[in-house]
């Protein structure tokens, strides 16, 4: 299912490939995230054309609207949304603890009010692979207690029991035919914690392991740190995923940190306010500075953007607010994030992965902006 | 410059060739609308998939956002908005009686203030087509006065004169190399007013002719009125535009009156509410009644959309709000539009244009709300 093609001399960098019913991805990997069943703005064939290989989708929100009753009809997510590729569905933990109001936690499971219209849900391990068994992704996610990272070291260690009872939970239930399930380690910048949660779910014996609970608004010293405690525990010959994250220069630092899997909604959700990455940073695309610029976004770039137009252009659709404007940033910036991720792989073939890093660390300049957006994004 | 092709025995339907420096256009044509230098939601690939010949710029819109300096820069409007095919800009009249707030109207244009800021500005012909020269469209329009469709009768004599006299003075500028300029009739629903006003222009001489005020709010027979009693007087010879129109049932009925151009919002505008456009009328893909439908927005249609997605997939799209559910409606209406005109070029040519006409608006359902939505359209 997953094969460990090589590892870098320098750090913990690995070259890997998954096998889904879907399809094969390469690894280290980023997944557009397309929540609600369309990833923000754009469509398939431009997804594919920028080097799409997985897509995210999400329990929570494909749960409500449009409901399971339609995409059972339809015969699973993927032929609803017509990608006939491989999909990751998010279990919907995350969601409840961060978007529902949560009226009470109990043993299988959380009780709260829709985020839409504040009916009454729950929403466990049971019910989550349930969904996601209907949806049939190729990679369904277990059900865990997501605290924000703000929480007392006993709320933190209740999440962490709990992330582990519903894990086993998970994995008593049925899947959808060749799916794989992934657990998600918890326990914030604890390392005690992480490496309880982390040895916990490795002796249940999942296809995957995530790190979860980062990116949940703490600063990035403390990512980096859920990331290298847990990361030890995890089995080197299955792949690594952490949640919702992160800016480019993070990605590079992640994969470094020996992760194999992210997603993010930053390239789609800086784009629609016309914040465009490059190699350097980010920059924002609406700048007056760019009024008569007639380059492309990012020299290279061989996004369809990129290819066809200037950021004076850019810049005056996003300014009239025409949808052509944040359209062809967000193919820039899906398109900048899968063509790294390319480039961290072809490095990492040829060993020379501790070069790229150290290039591409220094040339980029990391923006609060984007920081805030990130940690402010709804997922 | 115009090769009229074939007359269809049972109507004034023609099939023509228009002639431009950026190429040919095959009529009856259809022109999406790139109001601000894109036509909304799409892309340029996109619109040549769906055959789009000509695109449509706008005077008024343009020379405020981005403004001519950065037009100019860019080497014109094709080379700005990367589409290197036929393009008509609209002289500005419309807007400027439509959108801005008047001041007051002189002998030589109207001094205005701009719609988006207050600030204090002029357009008569020298300007328009100044700006339009500067564009570099194929086809310019002429600067005209549009007045109200309830306008006294005084009034709009007064208009015609204006027009009458703008348009010659609009003859006197100079061009961008070899481009086109149309006259504009005007004239309201008041016969001898727009035989008086055709008749004039084309003792002018243009290289095409429109007929304008159409689609200002009035009702559907007044429309068609002001085309008949309009057309009577335009050279045969000569391209035909008929400005600012219309549902795919008025466009079939206007292709029957002589008309050979049309540009029209509505494919586009309604789109983005979720209402689509098919063969028997317009339909609303956010009705519960498609929450499961798998079926396409419309059957046989060879548009991205149809080929790709079922109404229930598009209706959750746009009930979630998600960017593409109106890319994709866009995307089919304007392909409806112009797959309409492919068919009705290609039965002028066999002959059968007159049992097109009889079964097509046999099988139209017109939609009350789309015909309000056109009247209330912007351009």
């Amino acid at each position: 299912m997953f094969e460990l093609l090589k590892t870098d001399p320098t750090s913990k960098a690995r070259l890997g490939r998954l096998t889904t019913t879907h399809g094969i991805i390469e690894t280290p990997v980023f997944m557009p995230v397309g929540t609600q069943g369309s990833v923000k703005a754009l469509d398939p064939r431009e997804l594919r054309e920028m080097g799409t290989e997985i897509l995210l989708g999400n329990t929570y929100h494909l749960s409500l609207r449009p409901g399971m009753d339609i995409i059972r009809a339809a015969g699973g997510l993927h032929q609803f949304i017509n990608w006939p590729h491989p999909i990751l569905t998010d279990s919907g933990g995350y969601q409840v603890f961060s978007l529902a109001r949560i009226r009470k936690i109990k043993a299988h499971g959380v009780e709260f009010r829709s985020h839409l219209d504040g009916s009454l849900l729950f929403l466990g391990p049971r019910e989550a692979m349930a969904i996601q068994r209907e949806l049939r992704s190729d990679i369904a996610m277990v059900f865990d207690d997501c605290p924000p990272h703000t929480s007392a070291p006993r709320e933190m260690r209740a999440a962490v029991e709990r992330t582990k009872r519903w894990a086993e939970e998970c994995l008593e239930q049925p899947r959808a035919p060749g799916q794989l399930v992934f657990g998600i380690a918890q326990g914030g910048a604890d390392a005690a914690l992480r490496e309880d949660c982390a040895k916990a779910l490795v002796a249940l014996g999942f296809d995957g392991y995530a790190i979860g609970g980062v990116s949940v608004g703490e600063p990035e010293p403390e990512i980096f740190k859920a990331i290298d405690v847990a990361e030890p525990f995890l089995p080197a010959h299955l792949p690594r995923y952490a949640m919702g994250l992160g800016t480019p220069a993070q990605l590079v630092e992640l994969v470094a940190r020996g992760m194999d899997m992210f997603d993010c909604v930053l390239p789609t959700r800086v784009a629609r306010n016309g914040t465009a990455f490059t190699r350097k940073g980010a920059i924002s695309v609406k700048a007056g500075a760019f009024k008569a610029d007639f380059r492309p976004i990012e020299g290279g770039c061989e996004c369809y953007a990129c290819r066809h137009f200037s950021r004076a252009y850019l810049r005056h659709l996003l300014n009239v607010n025409e949808i052509l404007g944040l359209r062809m940033v967000s193919v820039h910036n899906s398109r900048m994030y899968l063509k790294l991720m390319a480039d961290i792989r072809a490095h990492i073939a040829a060993g020379t992965f501790g070069e790229f890093r150290r290039d591409f660390i220094a040339n980029y300049v990391p923006s609060r902006k984007v920081l805030l957006a990130r940690a402010n994004a709804e997922r």
